[in-house]
């Protein structure tokens, strides 16, 4: 397995945005920043959906703005519709990231519409992203399973990352948004997928809710996958378990992946400081157990 | 995968013995009886290594007198030498754990002795114990790295982990005593040493201190480990990375194993009910993540 690994750094925006702590728009710019220093590919900087919905995300824009983008480095964007696509274009995104869950039942609970519904809303934005030359993302949730339905037929999330790809998402991030899955079933779900969008299309985007993540990485980074979501200091928690862990922490990942003979490209003790001022910045301990070690050291 | 797993659960040893807060012998006796109740078959309950060095553990022979032995349970106690045994044998115990390290930097440091020396050491013991009936389990620490000599040879750890096995341990615990190893190195490790022990005959023991316990555990099981070391609530921090993670959780452990489709005969929400009670004697927040997510349930 001596290989390369991308990792896609969400914290600035799937971590913060479950962080009650409101982070200050000059902190996040600051974050983002230091991530660039790191080494990481891609760095998902923020969300344009609602602030009604995502108060810590309320500043997208400005965020957006003031960021330092380097050269060679990703940074998507989340937009729900195809509003959030004009605003996040309007702040100079050259990336986005649609998203819809494998679940009925957490698309009907979270948007109010069914899967297919959910999908035909952000058709437009996919439409208008290829004229416009802006790389799209996919994100399908709740894969491993769903805390209104429970289990989610295997065949829905094959749909739904078929129907991405198909529709024009250069990536699909297969989501284990509560964090409930292990490793066998999180390698028959991605060789499941696999059989119907090419390997090196698909990512995984683990929540260390029950601890699996790193160990279901490691399960499906020896079927093939070579994309990895995950989150500097662990950030995030889990809605649906309040007090629980939350996404993965990209320095526990990047130690496993460098351990494993794998490259990243990624400077580990400058993202593991990096995560220990966010930690102090959202005034909690780290998530991350690398954080911590490296700390004491 | 499907097939029965033993955990070793070693929490009121190895993990109180690296806790700072002193727990009274009486709760010690309940967090033992409670452990039993939930369906592991070996608990390991104390040691009986001098009060000098581990003074949470000065009260072995009242713990060991105070707690109901489960019939079908084993309770190892650890013992350093044959005073130790003596008076682990004089408390009415069955069984026992002797221990050495990988690392000759690591007895040097620790008990002033090389490899060699260490094994003559307890080699009374082992004699004794034959003699007695009583069962020895061995531990080999430092397996993949030691913080004194960093790396650790391989050879060093199949020529300890065959020597105690000769001299009759039925079962070798092989440990990363300072959690820094990945899983491809831990397989390696495992398959070098089940060259000359039987597989059968051996155990992995991981600390989380770097967060890839599970990981760990998860290619030593493909490997066809079937004895796995735990402590409840994840107990015990390092004592040579302060702040850091401890022992792996053995909530998290059958929460992977369960949904390997593996069996434990343990009962996961007693387990988890048992850790959070624990953490709370403790007065910290439980460091096993199944434990957090099944407490918000």
């Amino acid at each position: 397995m001596s290989d390369f690994v991308r990792i896609v750094e969400v914290g600035p925006r799937d971590g913060l945005q479950n962080e009650k702590t409101i982070i200050a728009t000059a902190d996040k710019i600051a974050l983002i920043d230091r991530l660039s220093q790191t080494g990481l590919r891609s760095i998902e900087a923020t969300s344009f959906v609602s602030p009604k919905w995502v108060p810590q995300l309320a500043d997208a824009a400005e965020v957006f703005a003031g960021i330092q983008r380097k050269p060679g480095v990703g940074y998507p964007v989340l937009v729900p519709n195809e509003k959030g696509y004009e605003r996040a274009r309007a702040a100079g995104a050259e990336e986005v990231a649609v998203f819809t869950a494998a679940s009925e039942a957490f698309n009907r609970h979270n948007i109010n519409a069914d899967i297919d519904e959910s999908i035909q809303r952000f058709r437009p934005v996919l439409e208008r992203a290829r004229t416009d030359g802006v790389k799209v993302r996919g994100y399908v949730s709740t894969v491993l399973g769903c805390p209104y339905q429970g289990q989610v037929p295997l065949a829905d999330v094959v749909r739904v990352a078929r129907q991405l790809h198909e529709l024009g998402c250069y990536e699909i991030s297969l989501g284990d948004t509560i964090g409930v899955g292990t490793p066998h079933q999180a390698r028959a779900m991605l060789q499941a997928v696999a059989g119907e969008v090419p390997l090196p299309a698909l990512a995984v985007h683990f929540h260390d809710t029950y601890g699996q993540a790193l160990a279901n990485i490691l399960a499906c980074l020896e079927s093939g996958v070579r994309v990895v979501d995950s989150a500097v200091s662990g950030t995030g928690g889990c809605p649906y378990a309040k007090g629980a862990s939350g996404n993965v922490a990209s320095e526990d990942v990047v130690y496993l992946l460098h351990g494993l003979g794998m490259a990243t490209g990624i400077d580990l003790p400058l993202l593991s400081q990096t995560g220990q001022w966010l930690a102090q910045l959202l005034g909690r301990e780290t998530g991350s157990k690398v954080g911590k070690a490296m700390a004491s050291a």
